[in-house]
């Protein structure tokens, strides 16, 4: 079998990738490991950035998404158990919208299978060949039969455990990474959220985040240590914990109910460079991982996306294969601002053991700037919202 | 003898704030420990922030700044080797003055003077008395006979090193500090600027710092370890370093001669809470210090006088108490926000042992975003040039 580019990974970048270059006639194959019943069971964050939204929409999978899910035009942030709001609209001229994940990759998944897309699930073994050749081809095993794909390019979107970026010679890739000493205790339940917009708590006892997945679930965090483990926490004790953490006022109206999913998640910056290898490009956590916090995943994921697929629809529409030579420039200046944005996130609201009073009191001064800093309101909103392409 | 306001400390501070109750009406004496050229021999930086000429233009001693000092509109920053320019004016709607601590201090003696102002000069042992009373009293040692001073309030302009703040009780007194684990090593030259504003260069061999006093007289720093000392460094082997961390353009125009001063300056951020006890205020140094990266030390001297002159002729001349009362509160907020400016910009320039790949990489992320992003230079700017009172 031939195609022009192997895809290896369903998630949401390499669905929207196939999805953008369908629509633009390159032909391509998506190869994932797993079933899709068990890619839409994944739980995963939601929030999407507004260039995000407008790539969903452009690729004609924004139907659902503008339908049920919630544009929020702004965020609470809180130290000491006050809050102010960041209005994002006023200060950088758009929202962000809230959207499962989970529901991004199952309105991709119906595109694809509307339009004859080619998307082969539980593949395994799944090998890259040839990538320094003009010739590369990617072989896996199906139901027990190895099968092979010859094609112009390979791209990894398979993730930070995927088999992409190990391809790339570790003489030639450089790997940059920050572990942070601790994770985010997440609770699902099914209570109407706390407030309208997310609430990020710096706190002396340690960060919490208000999250929701609609008007019924709700979806909170509480910052716990390094090798701290689920069984600890009984709900009581989680919305005992999240309480003291948020703004009083919140804590006042906080609606509290069985937590349906309880899981803790460590928290991590990782950047590999470059991003091309031969005929390899990577996308998205096969290239970088961020900490949660600021919700940038997903969406740094999806900017990766929006360069690799202009540059191949300008290869094969135009002849023009500048974008393919500069794709891992430019994906990752993009990469390391969002890394940057999401490290500032994390530092400044989360409780470091050695950040000592000194530490506590720049956060807090960090906090009481950016409350009365239309600029510094600007800063983190225009991160939020999403940085230019 | 009596007055209302002993001042302890004739340092720019300790006389400007004399200057300015004198204007308004309210008696004061200075008493300063060492002679008037000890404190004019003193060799510090210069540059104050627009509020702090508009603060000495209405004390009357604006006259030589404006006809000496150089007006910078901006400043270059860089990274890599390569520079870029935050407007100041565009950005934050207001420039900065470059004119020496020295020259502000001799313009101070010359009002003081004139107005026929009391500054007792080598005034030794002082000491602060009936501070929890409401008749304080100050004595002190001039030419071997001790005085006394009877009076209404004691502000503490006396340094870091001063009596005033060890008046506070432990028990009431919370410090909060940082040591940076390196210094500055200064050099002054009688040479041309190489640039005609300041230039902050991040580099991985650490940071470096082109300014200046005046158009003959430049003023660099190199961030040097903790423990080295200025015997290791000839003036051959520094600009050699100067030119290795500095912009390529700037690097290829510097012009070098033979140092006349030459000194390593620790870095660190402190701040003593609170500013008020009984009939004491402490103002400027004696309540806190902030590393030199941003010029913030002069200026945050300059805004405590501010508050507290606002504070104590609100009190003689309108019989309003209630500026006294907030003036701690008022001044620390303001303390602090200059305070977690200095430290953001010492953090993200300076090379620090422990940052790791991650942390070089994410200053340069940082400084990379403010090149693009009018917003962050936005946040940078108002914060140089001066956050309002």
């Amino acid at each position: 079998m031939r195609t022009q580019v192997v895809i290896i990974g369903g998630g949401p970048s390499g669905l929207l990738l196939s999805q953008i270059l369908h629509l633009a006639g390159v032909e391509n194959v998506v190869l994932e490991r797993r079933s899709q019943d068990y890619v839409l069971g994944r739980i995963r964050a939601g929030v999407l950035e507004w260039g995000t939204v407008e790539m969903l929409r452009a690729a004609g999978v924004g139907a659902r998404m503008d339908r049920e899910g919630f544009v929020h035009e702004g965020t609470f942030l809180a130290a000491r158990n006050a809050q102010f709001r960041v209005d994002f609209v006023q200060r950088a001229g758009k929202p962000v919208m809230v959207y499962g994940q989970t529901e991004v990759t199952r309105d991709l998944y119906h595109a694809r299978a509307a339009a004859g897309g080619l998307v082969v699930h539980e593949a395994e073994a799944v090998t890259p060949h040839g990538l320094e050749s003009e010739h590369p081809w990617v072989t896996y095993v199906k139901a027990g039969t190895e099968e092979r794909i010859d094609c112009d390019y390979v791209i990894g979107c398979d993730g930070f455990h995927g088999v992409s970026r190990g391809c790339i010679p570790r003489t030639v890739l450089r790997e940059t990474e920050r572990v942070y000493p601790f994770g985010w205790l997440g609770v699902l339940s099914e209570t109407p959220p706390v407030s309208h917009e997310l609430i990020y708590a710096n706190h002396s006892r340690g960060f919490a985040l208000c999250s929701m997945r609609n008007a019924h679930l709700s979806r909170y965090y509480l910052q716990v240590p390094v090798g701290d483990h689920v069984e600890n926490w009984s709900d009581d004790a989680f919305w005992d914990e999240l309480r003291r953490r948020i703004p009083h006022e919140a804590a006042e109206t906080l609606v509290t109910g069985p937590s349906i999913e309880k899981s803790i998640a460590p928290l991590r910056s990782y950047v590999a460079e470059p991003m091309r290898w031969g005929r390899l490009f990577l996308c998205g956590d096969a290239a970088h991982i961020v900490p949660p916090t600021g919700a940038k995943g997903l969406n740094l994921a999806m900017s990766d996306v929006h360069y690799l697929s202009e540059a191949l629809i300008a290869h094969y529409r135009d002849n023009e294969p500048g974008g393919l030579d500069t794709y891992s420039e430019r994906a990752l200046a993009r990469v390391w601002k969002a890394t940057r944005f999401s490290w500032w996130m994390t530092t400044t609201l989360h409780r470091f053991e050695d950040q000592g009073a000194f530490g506590q009191r720049i956060q807090e001064a960090e906090i009481d700037y950016l409350a009365g800093s239309p600029a510094a309101q600007a800063v983190m909103a225009e991160n939020y919202v999403g940085l230019p392409f």
